[in-house]
């Protein structure tokens, strides 16, 4: 039998979700609680592989236990209690052992949070990237409505250790909401390649800004240059909102 | 000539707003960025001392400078970048010495934010009371509704070293907005005494639970008795929302 756990979390304080020796992570605060409220040592298996400082309001993950829990929501009080107050489980059920997280994903939702106000906010300066000048947003959002479908992503894929077999990726939804002080990019897609949204993101904004036209994104896909595409945004602004199954 | 400051802060790191040897403080920060951005000893006076842990996105405060600096979205710009993440400067303008920022102000606005569900928040535990029990939103709005008005707050005042000469205060506003998972109680009054808006709040939310009756804040303020009043709400729900002039 499996735990299935839907988890939230503040990454400020991580180096990202996968276990790594010598650094905090999300998935080996997980286990630790794990470990003290089921008494045996787990492994957590999550849906993505958040980087250092990106945060989960849904992130999934599973967990093989010998032991079925009896009382799933006392389960979910000592894990609350257990973990730190920047990790939260939002949902747990059992699954069976056929259950993976990660394969059995149909898309996942990432949002990223700009702020864009002439001073920084205390209480965002975690969640979201502090953009002073003035940005379009409805011209950010004509060109990420461009992305939709499906593309070769290798102009926006960052250095990845692991390596992919393709860099096509379809893309569900791709918009940008609100205006200032608040601009949210929206993107859902069936996986991603490293860094993918924050390098979509970097130029978004450079659209935003006036330098960049509209339809950048387009043909920096069309091109697939990594060189031509705009700076990584930073980690802090985005956040997997969501998988689907 | 004086500097008048609107301030946001997250008061999760400092000991309240007052300086006090040996304690991280609001104002001991912003006497430090002030410092070094005007190249003098300035004093920061401002309009309302928050406890320890509580936060403030329009706290208002006055410097006496004896050079009057000349570009003041410059000065902003350097006192943001010289003020830790968790402090910053919204507003900043020119005033006569005659102003005084607590004596001058006709009211002040708090808000106290309630987390009202089954699971905390890795987002909200700095910002909200997480109270996962369910709350009757609507008859703490009733509940609340009746402190408006002047009326002696004895039931509700903390123990504070300053020596007060009225417990009598006038009540502009009291609401409760919103429904779970978010409660906010809103509160406008001329002024406030120590520890007021958590003491209300602590009422409030037994009102919430069905532990008091709809009427018992109003009961508590005419028995003018502190040791029936309900428990002090954590100071991290609460934000000084607002200073009126």
């Amino acid at each position: 039998m499996q735990i299935r756990l839907s988890i939230e979390y503040d990454g400020t304080a991580y180096q990202g979700w996968q276990v790594q020796p010598e650094a905090p992570t999300v998935q080996a605060a997980l286990e630790r609680a794990l470990a003290t409220a089921l008494r045996e040592r787990v492994r957590v298996r999550g849906a993505g592989r958040t980087d250092a400082g990106v945060h989960a309001c849904g992130q999934v993950a599973a967990v093989r236990v010998t032991r079925v829990p009896s009382d799933l929501p006392r389960l979910q009080k000592s894990l609350n209690a257990l973990t730190p107050d920047d990790i939260a489980i939002r949902e747990i059920a059992l699954v069976d052992d056929g259950f993976d997280p990660r394969r059995d994903a149909r898309s996942r939702v990432y949002e990223y949070r700009i702020l864009n106000a002439p001073a920084p906010s205390p209480f965002w300066w975690r969640y979201a990237w502090h953009v002073p000048d003035a940005l379009d947003a409805p011209a950010m959002h004509d060109a990420a409505k461009r992305l939709e479908g499906e593309h070769d992503f290798e102009a926006f894929r960052g250095a990845d250790p692991v390596p992919v077999r393709s860099t096509v990726r379809r893309v569900l939804e791709s918009a940008v909401h609100g205006d200032a002080p608040f601009v949210v990019f929206r993107i859902e897609a069936t996986a991603f390649l490293k860094h993918m949204v924050r390098n979509l993101v970097g130029t978004l904004v450079e659209v935003g800004r006036g330098a960049r036209p509209v339809d950048a994104l387009a043909e920096l896909l069309a091109a697939r240059d990594r060189t031509r595409a705009g700076a990584t945004a930073p980690a802090h602004g985005l956040v997997l909102v969501r998988v689907r199954y």
